[in-house]
């Protein structure tokens, strides 16, 4: 993508309105705009992370077996009636009256939806056991919406739900998700953390939250220091270790000694539950055993905070010049610096653009007439994975710089000597459409 | 995907509520399942063909170098205010207060949206033109919600905004629209008929609409007969014939012999619209042009109803045993069926199956255990391009069917000359991922 040809509004100052560094980020480098507190737009450069999160979310559902669907963003409130949570949520849940007077809910969440769909069309055991997902839209009319995308109004979500016939199954079933999960977050280049968690409105006796640590975090988390002293960690090692939000956490009942629990601050990415038969017997969704009763479904859910995993990834991927992406979600692999107007550095450019171009890569590159200060400070503030700076001076030796952005290093050499670099590292998206 | 493993509830009979063919055959294949009137869940099989038309979508508004963005679903009364609009839409706007009692819409179109962003971030001519595009649920709250997506309440919608700064500028991004729009079309396997249209509440003096012939349309076309008696038509045919909806279409003004003209019924699935500075003066979206006066932007609206052509496109092809896909759109490229249950049939699909997939076409196994009549008659319901029939008698001879759904052609053949067939065929899609 040529910078000329996109719409790309940066911000020079820190935007007053931010509180947190995502916010301010975010708005900085042009991925949002808000429209109304608490609910934003998603501009171009914003919208390719969003959707390299969902890819990458697709992926690894679809690896377990989950089925793509998609509800509506309104409900009946009826549904909600019938499962006895119409007031739980209390005024987080947006409710309004439709022409003829029926009463809507702009969604939350889809759990009464889900079981409403699969007590309509699944009788047997035969059809189980059934994962089904989506990625939509939801509503939570916080009283003070803040921090930008992280605590929106309007916020993307991939809600799951499993059926299963028996409470084992559904428990191998929330362990697939489980699983996964930790994969899908590994996956967009962040390490998530499970941890046991309450169960709140949703409901249930198992429930596990996913966090990325990160100071600015709203949640206290009680890990055990050993977990947090591993590099590179597998999953099963956190089956060994102690995790537990504040709400689960109980000093007088904790299963290590106290001096080795870390209390460490992290933003909630993802929470899933197994809440057994609490939807299906409320809302009636039977299917027969092999022995021709009919009996409730078990059901499981699961959810991953999709825009504000990508705030939360920032977050925990900064440093004071910009924004650092990780390689999987970054919106581009690679950013294109023409330095000065020369007539050469234009067209060694236009050669290399089109050159990484056909060899799959994504680039953005900037082609404006700012003057190099600017063009350089923006594209650290950008934080694409690497930068090609091609300059006056390098260039009548034959040079150019590939600047690593995560940690600052530079190589002056030969174009290409970059196109190899690039082209061997295995890391990064080759023919990848983002759409 | 094999179907023991997938969520597609078909239904036996019609469904009641259907009254027009797309709506039947979308309910009777399991596509989508209706949560509240006119709002609807998209089942795994619907939300493919949703997601295929998207991606055609994407790639023509991107070759026009539209930009994908994303504007929220609620948007604030005020900026409807504002433009003068929020009147306008009448009992069809979904209007709500927030816990706040902050006027709220969910947003039936985004042109308040995108100026207001555009405002903000715009200042010069030198970053025109631009094109912005985002495809999101909207809501229009119908008095009367039927034909189920077709004239749903809440619907998906493809709605793109040109900003410019003179008026010959507009014209020319409003044309390259229109043929973005013809080749989108085309690339979906359908044929659509643009017209001169009425610009209604959006405004402007310059409008098409974009129309799938149907006899079920709700709309009534005039068109130069010629029109339709040409085979495979080009874009710049269109130029040449006359073509208006009936608001547009004076019998008193019409340019060609009225016993020419030939009245039709079409399926509205994209309208556009050049309305100069309707919005811009209104809401003060001015750029500075090269003299460095403000002045306002002059600008284009281009929608296509995403969930409403799924719809037209059934109703343009379907036959008394179901839907008959085109191929660009089909859910899967091909049906496999293996009829009987012997060793050997189980055998040859397994491995037929795998081969295909390998091969990277989109095959959809029905390998449960439904008798041979039922697995042939769902496989027609559901309109794949081609189906693959293992059946016990001719595997004796080491023989299979193809068939193709459309043409009902069937050719009994060797496994080895299915595939060759399959594999020669370009313009069945390859690794292909929905997602």
């Amino acid at each position: 993508m040529r910078l000329s040809h996109y719409f790309l509004p940066l911000l020079k100052e820190d935007p007053r309105e931010a509180e947190i560094i995502s916010h301010r980020l975010m708005l900085r480098c042009g991925m949002i705009c808000m429209i109304e507190r608490g609910i934003y737009s998603w501009l171009p450069l914003g919208l390719r992370v969003l959707q390299k999160i969902q890819s990458i979310i697709h992926k690894y559902q679809q690896e377990i077996g989950a089925l793509p669907m998609l509800a509506p963003t309104l409900q009946p409130a009826e549904l909600w009636k019938e499962s006895g949570r119409l007031d739980a949520y209390g005024k987080e849940m947006l409710r309004f009256k439709d022409r003829h007077q029926r009463e809507l809910i702009y969604g939350p969440t889809a759990e009464e939806v889900l079981t409403d769909i699969v007590r309509r069309h699944v009788k047997s055991y035969k059809n189980l056991p059934l994962n089904l997902y989506n990625i939509q839209w939801k509503m939570r009319d916080e009283i003070r919406p803040r921090f930008g995308v992280m605590r929106g109004r309007e916020f993307l979500m991939k809600d799951g739900y499993s059926f299963d016939l028996t409470p084992k199954d559904a428990r191998i079933s929330y362990e697939k998700v489980f699983q996964s999960y930790l994969k899908t977050f590994k996956a967009m280049g962040v390490q998530a953390i499970p941890l046991r968690a309450a169960t709140g409105p949703i409901g249930g006796d198992l429930s596990h939250e996913f966090h990325i640590l990160a100071q600015t975090g709203e949640s206290e988390l009680y890990l055990d220091q050993n977990l947090l002293d591993q590099e590179g960690l597998e999953m099963k090692d956190f089956e060994k270790f102690y995790a537990a939000t504040d709400e689960k956490h109980d000093p007088s009942s904790c299963p290590i000694p106290l001096d080795q629990v870390s209390c460490s601050r992290g933003i909630e990415v993802g929470h899933i539950f197994y809440f057994g038969s609490k939807y299906s017997a409320a809302m009636n969704a039977l299917v027969k055993n092999a022995g021709g009763q009919d009996i409730p479904l078990e059901m499981g859910s699961y959810g991953i905070g999709v825009s504000r995993v990508l705030a939360a990834i920032i977050e925990a991927h900064h440093d004071e010049k910009g924004i650092c992406w990780p390689v999987p979600v970054a919106p581009f692999s690679l950013g294109l610096l023409s330095l000065g107007r020369s007539s050469e550095v234009e067209k060694t450019s236009t050669n290399c653009y089109q050159r990484l171009i056909d060899m799959g890569f994504e680039v953005l590159w900037d082609d404006t007439e700012k003057s190099p200060g600017e063009k350089l400070a923006s594209m650290d503030l950008l934080g694409l994975p690497f930068q090609l700076i091609i300059g006056e001076r390098n260039l009548q030796q034959g040079l150019c710089e590939l600047k690593e952005r995560k940690t600052s290093n530079v190589q002056v050499i030969s174009l290409e000597e970059v196109l190899n670099i690039l082209d061997t590292n295995t890391a990064l998206p080759r023919f990848k459409e983002v759409f």
